[in-house]
């Protein structure tokens, strides 16, 4: 019997231990897509209290005590926050095998020195512990930051953004952490979408030039991505239903466009062929700019009509989207390799039955730029829990070079969740260290402390061009 | 080297076993999804032979049978019973690692008091010892179920079926085990078939009123569910081939209704249109009753006709069916949640990769009427082995609250399988008492005698409102 | 901790090891699917170094150094084979986890007697020794394949080959080892292809008589099986995208036929017609002449386009197709079992999450002409790593008879690859291993004997007819 979540958590092996403390653990963190908001960053937040820091915006909380039939008034209403903390606190202990479970006791035990467990019991005692720590200058957002190891955080940001934080922060010189945006347009690619033109209109006012043309729209994303480099960015990301590719002449392309300033929505098939002639103007673009291009693909949005309602999107109300096709995926890629234009990449998709035809289908665009040039990025989302974790490293270690992965990211809005690298840490540790154990991997420290030190951290660094 | 499925069958460590035998296996059954015949509950059947018993309509052994090149004469032919279960001995230990193996032996143990293993060998020693037990009282299909710590059974029923039995068996005050109707209107789903109208002809004579219209279609259902309600039926059920939405004005679903009325077979889009619109009076009604809706789907049937020619449905020849969107599954609900009338909903695929994407549809509408108001049902027919078990259970809890789950059923017509339920306690508290071990989980009993008596009986007992 | 690829290798139990070395390691093997060049054979071809061998044409270990950023030059290219040999001895022990370390490793161990870690320093010793080694009379192609213990290989045919080389080999009594064509008509198939009708042309020429027609194509196809016939080929392969089923009319099948011999493409559905037209065409004909059907699909082949203009098909530019549905497999079965002319079938996905359905779909067609005449191929390609072979064995243990199984095969250029059938067979003497130290199954020697021996090599040789 394993004492619960000691040193050596989810290292069921003496070389997964050695492997984790000897090489994983003490190494920084690269986090390159997260959602922070670099406000908070800059203005060095601070929490009144934990559940301000855990329930304030973390839909991932917010589901499972949906799932425990907890009223929404202790989730996202006006219930004092000590009742929505004693009710996150009497859902967690239903959450075993929910990597929540691990988390929470993570940020408990690494931010606040709770060694205990967080129940329905231990709720008061945990609330008052969390309420005097807040108040200690270490649990500031910079201090997290710092004391967690981080040395580069890439938030997620909108075209339009004029990255005021992001500039601020960069010209403060007591903070050392690098703080870059990252350029997602997905405003630009939601054709389909009301709000679409409201996005291009701002597109036009920031520029000062009327975006009238899908040749124009090019241009001032063009100009956004110039703005964007001149601040460090170094990745794109994207949200897509699925990876399409429906080429058609850029005339068609034009007219879609037109059309949709007109006021009318295009079908289904115009709004492939716009997307499709958007990534590949982008995904040449970053190519250029020797910038990453992320994919992540797989999500359906806001299924849920009533809360979507009441509480608008990303609060706890998406689930795994089973469309997808690998034919439009490596297509795709393809289109961009045909002219030597297709970036770094990395492809995420939500539903974890794609882990399989996504390594094969990086396998196939891979070349001597880099090694590892195609990613398949980090168990994403409803993903990133242990079962998953290593359903993703072993499908990737099986098709491919493992030790090439750039690894873990937080993916998260909150500060405390840099624990989530050390969960993935001992999981690749563990798994690592079972092989070896088991005789499938020679016992050579030597090659097993840069695999695990590369997918820690180095290929991050390298493959971002950190270091 | 454990005893080949001794008391600590399944139970791989010392707190697997103390979970199982100190909280789950004294506990009673509740079995809310079967294909139990209530005649044979009302006449207490009894069995000539084992072969009577394992062999009378098992499909899934006959299919082992037929895998294992035995002739159809021996397996659903008028070989004589004896030939028969020596064939079937003679195939049981080339079942290595299929479920069927560790059920026929469970069944030999608890009913029989058989500790051996069937094989050639043994099969002319078994097939006396049955013959000798079937002959004693305890081996009635009454007393199987009051010996199995069954107390509630919910069978599967066409909306015409008169209830005849359940209502002489709630006459008998003799037998105390609620045995309840399942409302399956599937007959009235299938438009495509050609068995549609006489299913309306007969719904037709029962209520006296012509169902000549949509209308009066789900006039006609209301009626036969205000009797299902009043035999106490608290569930419904469905098989989709898989979860459709393609809504349509109501005259457009009377014109397709009106159409098939008059012989015409609906085109396939027609089909899901009135599909929809029926599965959606369904679901309000049901919602409005407080019944639970189960939707099985993913099942393709009968593929081998020449097969179906000679033996006719539920003989052995389905398979999976991979086609099905997360979309369809997570509009339909959507649709129902829009006025509040989503009931208490059951998914089941028969695919085991929708594993996942359930989970994450199923959270996005759970709420506070009840923990758990959505689940994602037990792994079904093809899937409930141990690894299917564990597969269902690891994503569940990877992906939501574990401990809400209202577990096991048989989804059987054996009254000697409710040792499938026996199978997946001790595959839950292994899976359970294994994170203990490792450190995953604390070791708080209390918490986990919760966990595991919730999931053995007490949630499904309060989700039918048993309790 | 277990030794490095010891004798006990994969086998982490006292059964798994005894299952192993007193049942598998000594059995024959036959290599009932492979692409094995028979004028390699007949030549009884040498090799210059351990790059010609492992380097030569093994687009696995190509994808792996592409993944590890080597420049073409060193992979495809004309580089030194000695710097090669380096760059592979660098990438190496990157690929933790991927089933070529192992493959490598037991290749050096089994031929080369090698029983170090091959890697960058390593390297020039490794050259060194297999350098010498080749010259050894031991490792001509014909000695490899005795002393591996093989006594069947069938290789893969295009239906025009002259089968020259089997015929010789069949004629040199001094080589005991059967060599047989197997009749794989993908040419005939894809009918989109720009060289379709070079593939008709060779056809016509080789008989003498015009292709003109759908029916003398199929003449002409059954010309070329009796000549198959009469050199022992005993089984057919097909490539297919996914398994089709859209039947129709003679005439219209003709009229598509006609269409593609004047140069007209014939569109998407018309492309299923016609291949379902001869895939039912020769199944039958398979089925008269007690042949094996294999059905190979998911693939998506050649997916870029510079590097297929460069180096062409097979070269490591593949991957995984997600599209298939169970409906057209189970109806293409169903469509030949019709009329009693299913034939032994072999059903391979190279998309792992149809491992489930494709093993309830065999189970519809299994009869008593032979055990397991439905059989689900080993982990394909991409999928036959430890974790890709396990979940293959499970499944189909779980859903239908392991015992039945066929077992193994190469599927592979190279000589040396036989390693992969112990490979295997460790992986299933560890697993049943397994399953009787947890007490799932007896420790009933006889029994396990039979399983393991019967899916190592005597099914296979029950199955094409070998025994």
């Amino acid at each position: 019997m394993k004492k619960f979540m000691d040193e050596d958590f989810l290292l069921n092996s003496e070389t997964a231990v050695r492997l984790y403390h000897d090489y994983a653990e003490k190494l920084p963190i690269i986090d390159y897509h997260c959602h922070i908001n670099p406000m908070e960053i800059y203005e060095d937040r601070r929490f009144e209290n934990i559940t301000e820091v855990w329930l304030g915006g973390d839909h991932y909380k917010w589901r499972l005590m949906r799932a425990n039939g907890v009223q929404e008034h202790y989730i996202t209403g006006d219930a004092d926050p000590k009742e929505k903390f004693r009710q996150w606190a009497r859902t967690l202990p239903k959450a075993i095998g929910n990597p929540i479970y691990h988390w929470s006791h993570l940020e408990l035990k690494r931010y606040f020195g709770y060694d205990g467990i967080l129940n329905e019991q231990t709720a008061d005692e945990v609330w008052e512990l969390t309420l005097r720590k807040l108040k200690e200058p270490f649990l500031s957002a910079r201090n997290i930051i710092v004391s967690s190891g981080v040395t580069v955080i890439c938030t997620t940001d909108t075209p339009t953004d004029s990255l005021a934080w992001h500039k601020k922060i960069a010209a403060d010189k007591s903070f050392k952490v690098k703080v870059l945006p990252t350029f997602r347009p997905d405003k630009a690619l939601n054709i389909e979408k009301p709000d679409f033109t409201d996005f291009i209109d701002s597109l036009s006012m920031l520029n000062g030039i009327p975006v009238y043309s899908f040749a124009t729209l090019c241009d001032a994303l063009k100009e956004r991505m110039d703005y964007f480099s001149e601040l460090g960015c170094v990745i794109s990301d994207h949200a897509l239903s699925y990876v399409m590719y429906e080429p058609a002449p850029e005339a068609v392309v034009e007219e879609i466009y037109r059309k949709r300033i007109r006021g009318v929505i295009p079908d289904a098939r115009e709004q492939l062929v716009y997307k499709t002639a958007l990534m590949m103007f982008l995904g040449r673009e970053y190519s250029n700019r020797g910038w990453i291009m992320q994919l992540h693909y797989g999500a359906l949005r806001d299924n849920n009509t009533p809360m979507y309602k009441t509480l608008g999107s990303d609060t706890g109300f998406d689930c795994i989207d089973n469309y997808s096709l690998s034919a439009g995926l490596s297509a795709f890629l393809n289109a961009l390799e045909k002219t030597g234009q297709l970036p770094r990449t990395i492809v995420y998709s939500l539903n974890p039955v794609d882990n399989a035809y996504i390594d094969t289908v990086i396998g196939c665009f891979q070349d001597s730029s880099i090694p590892g040039k195609l990613q398949h990025g980090a168990a994403w989302w409803f993903n990133d829990h242990k079962a998953g974790l290593m359903e993703h490293l072993t499908s990737l270690a099986s098709c491919g070079l493992l030790s090439n992965f750039i690894g873990m990211l937080t993916d998260s809005r909150s500060f405390l969740s840099y624990t989530r690298h050390e969960y993935f840490r001992r999981i690749l540790c563990d798994m690592l260290g079972g092989m070896v154990e088991a005789g499938e991997y020679p016992e050579d420290y030597e090659a097993l402390k840069s695999i695990v030190q590369d997918i820690s951290y180095y290929n991050a660094a390298r493959y971002i061009k950190a270091i």
